[in-house]
C-alpha cells in the first residue's frame, strides 16, 4: 500500500516553510522515518519535513490545520509501541535538526534542550558539568529528549530516580491549534493553575509537539556496586527486594530469568555471574556512600541466604565487574531481537507482583507450549517484560496472530490486578486495542475530549493511543 | 450579605443523601466552614453537608448538576488563597467524616486514605510503620490529605522530597459529571494514556473532588542536623546554597530576615541562634549519613566564612537544638498572624532569585515606606514569602486596598522573571486576578476548556482559579 501523495500546492507550502533541502519523499527516507523499533507496522508516510526552528514547527501545524494533514512526530524512533510510526500517508515532522543544547545553569542544575537532542548527548553534557541525567535505557544512544518526554520514558534507574516525568522542569510545545505554550518555565514550585505540562509528558504527541524542554540534572552517584543473586522461586526475588529496601536506598533492582541469562551469555561471550544455575536472578545496585555500605549489603545477602531465598550471589569489586554484571541484564533486549520477540510491558503494584507473574506465566505456558518465554524487567517498580520468542519456522504475521489472541487474556489478568497494560512503552498503535484493560471507559472518553481541546482538528499524531 | 436559602425540595434531597444529622445550616457552622486561613472573604454558604461515603459524594454532585447547585469542597480550611471558601451561597461538602486510613502495604510502602485524613494523622501512621510521610508544613495538624492534593501542598522539605504531587500514587475522584475515576491505582509505572491524576493534583477542586488517595511513604531520614548561618546580603544566601548543594544532599534550605527573627524571638522566648545580628539567615538541614557528614558540613561552613559570605553560624548538637533552630523558622507565620499580614507566595528559578528579590524589595520599600516588610521562605526551591504587616492604626479593608495596588507591580516583576504568582498556596479567589501574570492567555483559555470537560455544568468550586 502506497502513501497518498501530497498535492503540489501543499508541497510548495511545505518547502516554503522548511526549505526544499529539508523536505523529502525519498523512498528510503520514507521507510526509515516511517517506522520505529516495533517493526510491526509497514511504513507509508507521504513525506518528511525537518524543521529547524519552533516557528517552522508552528507553521507546519497551522498548515496541517488548514489543509487537513495528519502529522506524525519523529524522534529517535526507538519506540516499542508504534507511537511514532506513519502508516497512513501522514506527514512526518522529524526533530533531527532541532538538536541543540540551548542553555545550562549550574545553580538551577537545569539544561534547556531542543526536542531533537539525543539522550546520550544530554547525559554526556551533564557529566561534563559534573552533574548527572539519570534516566537511562538501552536506546539512549538514539532516542531523543522530545520522544523520551512524549513517552515518559522509564528505564533501569526508576526505583531511585523516577521516570522522565520527574526531570521535566519546563516544556515548550506547539499545540494542535498551532499555539506555542511555555509550560512551567523551569520552576521548582508553581501552583498557579492546572499543570498542563503533565499532559504533554506521556501524551505521545497527540496533543501537541514538544519543541524544547528544560530538564533537571542530579548530583552524580558516588561509587556504585552491583550484586547479582540467584533465586529458585519468583516470590523470593520480592523477599530479597523487601529485605534490601528496608535497610538501603537502592539505585536499581532488576531481574531476569535463567533463559534470558543463557541466551545473553551465549550471544555476548560474558561469563555467568556464578556457577550455580538458578531459575531467576536479581540485579541490585547501590551507592557506596560510606565504609559500612558494603558490609551492610553483605550482611543482607547473608541474611537472604540464611532465609533460604538466595542460592548464590556475587558482588562487583571493580567498575569493570559492575559493567559486566549490568551487561547480563542490559544485553537481553538486543540478544532477543534475533527472535523478533512479541513484547508485553506490564506492571502491577509491587506487593501483587508474585501472584500476578504466576498467573500470567501459567497462562502463557499453557497457551504457548511450543514458544520460548523470557521474563525480565524492572521488578523494583513492579514492571516486567514478558517476551515471547518467535520459532524460526513460523512467519511473523502468523506469530503475531497467535500472540494477539493470548494478549487479550494476559490483559484480562492485568485488569484484574489493577495493573498497567503499558508500564513504560506507551500505547501508540500496538496497545490501543488493549487500553480499556487499564483505563475505564469514562477515562478514555475524557482523554478524547482533552485531545479535542488541544487538537480540535485532529492533526497531531492521529490514531495513536485511541481512535 | 446572607446566603441564598436552599429550597425545601433541595434540602429534602440533601438530607436524604447524607442524613439529617449530617446537614447543617447552623450559623456558627456556616461561619466556620465557609472560610479558610485567608480571612479575607466573608463566608456565606447556604448549607454544609458531611458525606460519609464516596457514593454520597457522587449523589451530591449529581444533585448539584440536576439542581444547579454550586459545591465547595472543605478540608482543613488552612488554605491561604481562598480556594475553599464559600462566599456566594454555595453548598459546602465537608470531608471531615471521610477520615479513615483504609489500607497499608509495607512492600508497596503505600497507604490509602480517605480525603479527610489529617496530614499529621498520616505522618503519625507512617511513623508507626517505621516509614515517613515527608510533606510537612505549619498547618499539618489541621490540613487534610484531600486538600493537600487539591492544592499540591509544598512546605519545608520540598528541596529533598518534592511537593505533594510526588507522593500521590493513586487518586479516586468524583468528577463534575458525577463519574467516579480511579486514577493510576497506586502503580509506580503506568504509561497507558494521559495521566489525568496530575490535573486533579493542584486542581483546587474545580474539576472534581478527591475522595480517596493512595500515598507513597519514604524511608525515614536518619539523624538530622541543622545549621543556621547569618549573612549580610541576600545574594550570599545563594552562594551558601550552591556551596552546600555541590557537596551534600540537603533535606531543607530555608531563609528568614532579621526582622522575622526579632519578632519570633520576642513572641516565642526562644534564644537567638548566635549573638551576631545579620540581615538574613539561612537554615539548612541534612541527614547525618556517616561519620564524615558533620565534618564535611563544618568544612563547608568554614569555606563560606572564608569567602566572606557568612558572618556567624551554629550547628545543632542534639535533637532539642535541632528543634529549637527549626522553630526560629517555623514559628514565623504564627508570630506574624497578629499583624494580619498580606502574603505573597512568589517564586522564580533559583539562579534568578537574588535580582528578583532585589527588585521586589526595592518596589515594596518604595511603595510601603510606612509598612513593615518581612521576608522568609523556601529559598532552596526559589520560593519566597513576602509578608507585609498591617499597622495597627489601619483598618483591614484599607490595608488590603493599599496592598492590592502594589501587588500588581509585584506580579509584573514576577512575570518579567518568568516566575510563579503562587508557588505553593494555589490561586483560589485571592490570586485569580493575577493568574495572567504567570500563565498566558492561551494557557488560561485551555484550562477553562479542560474545566468544561470534567465539569460541564460548572458545579465544582466555581469561580476559583478563574471565572
Amino acid at each position: 500500500m502506497g502513501a497518498a501523495p501530497l498535492s503540489p500546492r501543499v508541497v510548495e507550502q511545505l518547502t516554503a516553510i522548511v526549505g526544499a533541502d529539508k523536505f523529502s519523499t525519498d523512498p528510503a527516507d520514507l521507510q526509515t522515518f516511517g517506522r520505529d523499533w516495533t517493526r510491526a507496522f509497514p511504513p507509508a508516510p507521504s513525506a518528511i519535513v525537518f524543521p529547524r526552528s519552533i516557528e517552522q514547527v508552528q507553521a507546519l501545524v497551522r498548515l496541517a490545520n488548514a489543509e487537513g494533514l495528519a502529522l506524525v512526530p519523529s524522534g529517535g524512533r526507538t519506540g516499542l509501541s508504534g507511537g511514532a510510526v506513519a502508516t497512513r500517508g501522514e506527514l512526518i515532522v522529524a526533530f533531527d535538526y532541532l538538536n541543540k543544547i540551548l542553555d545550562f545553569d549550574p545553580i538551577d542544575r537545569s539544561v534547556t534542550c531542543q526536542a531533537g537532542v539525543i539522550t546520550e548527548q544530554l547525559q554526556q553534557f551533564a557529566e561534563q558539568q559534573g552533574l548527572y541525567y539519570p534516566v537511562d535505557f538501552a536506546s539512549s544512544g538514539s532516542s531523543q529528549i522530545g520522544g523520551n518526554i512524549a513517552t515518559n520514558a522509564g528505564g533501569i534507574k526508576v526505583i531511585r530516580y523516577g521516570m522522565t516525568r520527574d526531570w521535566v522542569a519546563g516544556l515548550k510545545v506547539v499545540t494542535g491549534s498551532g499555539e506555542i505554550l511555555e509550560l512551567n518555565r523551569g520552576l521548582l514550585k508553581n501552583n498557579a493553575g492546572y499543570d498542563l505540562r503533565q499532559l504533554f509528558i506521556g501524551g505521545e504527541g497527540t496533543l501537541g509537539f514538544i519543541v524544547e524542554a528544560t530538564m533537571r540534572l542530579a548530583r552524580p552517584p558516588v561509587e556504585l556496586t552491583a550484586l547479582v543473586l540467584g533465586v529458585d522461586r519468583f516470590a523470593q526475588i520480592m523477599d530479597v527486594l523487601n529485605a534490601f529496601q528496608a535497610k538501603m536506598d537502592l539505585t536499581a533492582f532488576e531481574f531476569f530469568s535463567e533463559k534470558a541469562l543463557v541466551k545473553v551469555v551465549e550471544h555476548s561471550g560474558l561469563q555467568r555471574p556464578f556457577e550455580t544455575a538458578a531459575n531467576y536472578y536479581a540485579l541490585l545496585e547501590f551507592e557506596n556512600i560510606n565504609d559500612d555500605t558494603e558490609a551492610q549489603a553483605l550482611a543482607l545477602f547473608e541474611h537472604c541466604v540464611e532465609q533460604g531465598w538466595v542460592l548464590d550471589g556475587v558482588m562487583s569489586q571493580s567498575v569493570e565487574q559492575l559493567q559486566n554484571l549490568w551487561r547480563l541484564r542490559e544485553d537481553i533486549s538486543e540478544t532477543l531481537s534475533r527472535w523478533t520477540p512479541y513484547k508485553n510491558d506490564i506492571a502491577t503494584i509491587i506487593s501483587k507482583v508474585p501472584p500476578f507473574i504466576d498467573e500470567v506465566d501459567a497462562l502463557v505456558q499453557r497457551e504457548y507450549p511450543e514458544f520460548e518465554i523470557v521474563w525480565f524487567g524492572h521488578i523494583g517498580d513492579g514492571n516486567v517484560h514478558l517476551n515471547i520468542l518467535k520459532p524460526d519456522a513460523l512467519s511473523v504475521p502468523d506469530f503475531h496472530h497467535r500472540c494477539h489472541r493470548v494478549s487479550q487474556w494476559v490483559f484480562e489478568i492485568v485488569q484484574r490486578y489493577g495493573g498497567s497494560v503499558s508500564a513504560e512503552h506507551g500505547v501508540g498503535l500496538l496497545k490501543k486495542d488493549y487500553l480499556r484493560y487499564g483505563r475505564s471507559a469514562e477515562e478514555i472518553a475524557l482523554m478524547k475530549q482533552i485531545k479535542r481541546v488541544f487538537d480540535p482538528n485532529g492533526v497531531m499524531n492521529p490514531g495513536k493511543i485511541f481512535d
